[in-house]
């Protein structure tokens, strides 16, 4: 018997260690096992002959689009949302089964909108239900951060793919802290939200109208691209592409803004509040990337994820060649640092369609790129940098056009693949921030998490179920 | 004679491979003889009783500085240059021995002063050489990048320490390009720096005062803090910098400015001029690294470089523990990328003020919180990383309050001891742009450059005989 001179080992470490303990060189493979019961579906779905192009046809779809911030305007003029009707985030839900923060976020909503003068008063509206309905904000091309609640008075960013006109929508961002979007409806949460609407939105519209005419809209994805050379991953980092979106708006702001009806302290103050407020730009990344993702939808034999959401109770993930299903899971708790005396007692399952950063390949999988970013949800930078690098195991591929340069201008990591999910067991991951699980307590902290597992499988079934009827 | 188990390895690669051959463990410390002729010198340095304590102080004293933004004023009254005087990068030096970017920029200077119509004319102004005198920015508490000509009607940024009133002055930068800085002067550029003179000046005088006025001065060694945490090295990427101060005073511009003299659209024409200038911030970057440099001068024993800066043709370095004598020799050529068609023979070698960032631990010897740096300054990502790592073995010690995330948050490289550069034979590392060498052609390129060796065992020489002298 010979002695071997290098071993490849895969999986478990018992093997490797054993082997380099007689001093022979060992290369280690990173494997595991496939998720359970998903062998037959797994090779259905490989043996699916639309799937490798259908897969490459996704990918180009959504690396192809350019998202262009055209217009802002209210929610009823461009969703059309209608008195009594609400957007929130994460796949479909009713009042009844809805967490703490999703009914703060309603009840302030309902404040804001006139329905109720009190916002807690707006628990009997919403659990008697005739004059309010609740919609998922994806089923309106639109998506909101935690909560994501959108009433028809509010202002959206209004974001469009010049090459097909199609559109994607996005509310404004109130900063941190006390905010209706992590559940808080107190009197300072909606001051602040009536004069976003009275005073904000309009000077955005002003100014965005005025440089859609002037310099041309402003360049959302090319932004993104920047901020991802300047430690922001766009999802809980955006300090760079908010100040990058003053940068390219403040001009028209003066010069479209001060007028009879808004003085130049409007101005100021709403300068004032978009550099105040670091996480202002995450409202215009969020649908940048749905709007990429959507190009993809609808492509059969595709098993790339096109959004993952989560309302607070469930995480849902709609897939490519799966049309407009959701596949949902329980929402995990997030692992990760609190702010103040709250901890993990205090915090909400995962919420947000928010989690569209990193179905498009940023948030928590370009964290190598901002590595600062382990202050706010935790963990080493080394752990940031392997999870970009982790991330490459389950997606179709890279985006050239974002890339780290840390990881020597590498493209991060594009396109979640179901069947890579399935085939390594390895979960997307998301960096997010935490909501408090009651009711009118806002954000309690910031950290990581992972869908459920169970829910890859589920989508892997329909796709395998879908390949077999295909034969 | 037993077989070692593990080896030490100091030094040449050649006995560590021949052990590692012999598979046995080794470690190999990189060290590298002293360089030549400093011995003697370095034993004395080395035994100067004064010595630790004195860069303990020199080292704690630059840290301790924090440069505030307070004023913006012309250079006649806050330097009380006088017509016909001259500030210039660098060590002094006259026409005679001016390279042909610190003509040009002289050149210009003369025309913007209104000495000569002509730029051209100027020559014979400075070659006869009664009306005109040249001086460096650092004789004045001043700082220049590239060129570095001041000229009494340029605004001039003013960064004081609020804790002892100290103040630093950097003119306001032009862009890139054709600029005066880099020795251009035809008519784009006196246009350019005529409106900096009649418009952006004030303005930003106004808005600097109203916001020292109501929300404070701006912080400038705060927004470097930031910065390292986005991208920037604070020499050749001032992105987030430029962008950060924007967002401070864009609110205090809107309401200082816009009246009777300066219409709003003068408000626009400043805030994009700044914000299409990625540089803008370079000169709050400089005057603060030398604010906080200043305050570690004249300490006697002291072996820590308190200014390294370049005329285009001579670089000097001074010494805490030396007072105001410069140690100089020939400014290096760069290597790096060239723009356009330009190539290494249309370089000038190394000028400006701007190496004061590397003298403070930012610039070259932070290079590794912006990878994407290579792009601008050529090398690779893993140099950049090895060169941060590498100048901590020539530095007294770290900077807390800058840190570099992706090593971890290590603070920056800090303090550069003249000793540690002799005995290791390791230079500082700057990055920097490249000048044409003919005068009036501009920005040739970008690159990586080093003191020429010889200052430092100048330097050493000089602390050994004050050593001895103190005996």
């Amino acid at each position: 018997m010979t002695t071997p001179t290098h071993v490849v080992s895969a999986g478990a470490d018992l093997f490797a260690d054993a082997v380099a303990e007689q001093a022979v060189a060992v290369s280690r493979v990173d494997w595991r096992p496939p998720m359970a019961g998903t062998e037959s579906d797994l090779a259905a779905v490989a043996g699916d002959p639309l799937r490798r192009d259908a897969n490459e046809r996704a990918l180009a779809a959504m690396l192809g689009v350019t998202a262009h911030l055209v217009d802002v305007a209210p929610a009823s003029e461009v969703l059309g949302l209608e008195e009594g009707q609400f957007l929130h985030a994460g796949p479909p839900i009713a009042w009844d089964r809805a967490s703490g923060p999703l009914r703060g976020a309603l009840m302030g909503g309902a404040a804001l909108e006139g329905l109720v003068e009190d916002p807690e008063d707006a628990v009997a509206l919403f659990e008697q239900g005739t004059a309010v309905s609740l919609e998922p904000c994806h089923h309106r091309r639109a998506v909101g951060p935690m909560a994501g609640v959108v009433t028809p008075s509010m202002w959206m960013f209004v974001l469009e793919d010049l090459a097909t006109g199609a559109r994607t929508h996005c509310s404004l961002n109130e900063g941190l802290g006390k905010v209706l979007r992590y559940g808080a409806y107190g009197p300072e949460v909606l001051t602040r939200l009536r004069w976003m609407r009275e005073v904000l939105g309009p000077l955005l519209q002003r100014a965005v109208r005025a440089t859609v005419g002037s310099s041309g809209p402003v360049d959302v994805t090319g932004i993104l691209t920047q901020m991802l050379q300047m430690g922001d991953e766009a999802h809980n980092r955006n300090r760079a592409g908010t100040l990058m979106l003053l940068r390219d708006l403040a001009p028209a702001m003066v010069t479209s803004g001060a007028d009879a009806t808004f003085p130049g302290s409007d101005v100021a103050d709403a300068l004032r509040f978009i550099g105040g407020n670091d996480h202002f730009f995450l409202n215009l990344a969020m649908p940048a990337c749905k709007l990429a993702l959507d190009a993809a939808r609808g492509i059969e034999g595709s098993t790339m994820v096109v959004a993952m959401a989560r309302n607070g109770t469930d995480f849902g993930i709609q897939v490519a060649g799966t049309g407009d299903e959701w596949f949902t899971g329980p929402a995990q708790l997030a692992d990760g640092l609190f702010l103040g005396d709250y901890g993990p007692d205090d915090a909400n399952p995962d919420i947000g369609d928010s989690a569209i950063t990193e179905t498009a390949g940023i948030g928590g999988f370009a964290m190598a790129t901002a590595p600062a970013i382990v202050r706010l949800v935790g963990g080493s930078v080394p752990d940031a940098l392997a999870t970009t690098r982790r991330m490459h195991e389950i997606t179709l591929g890279e985006n050239p056009r974002w890339s780290v340069p840390v990881l020597e201008f590498q493209g991060v990591p594009s396109g979640i693949d179901v069947s890579r999910v399935c085939r390594t067991g390895i979960l997307p991951q998301i960096n997010t921030g935490m909501a408090g699980k009651q009711a009118g307590v806002g954000q309690v902290g910031a950290g990581l998490v992972t869908p459920p597992a169970e829910i890859f499988p589920q989508a892997l079934a329909a796709l395998a179920a879908r390949a077999r009827g295909r034969r």
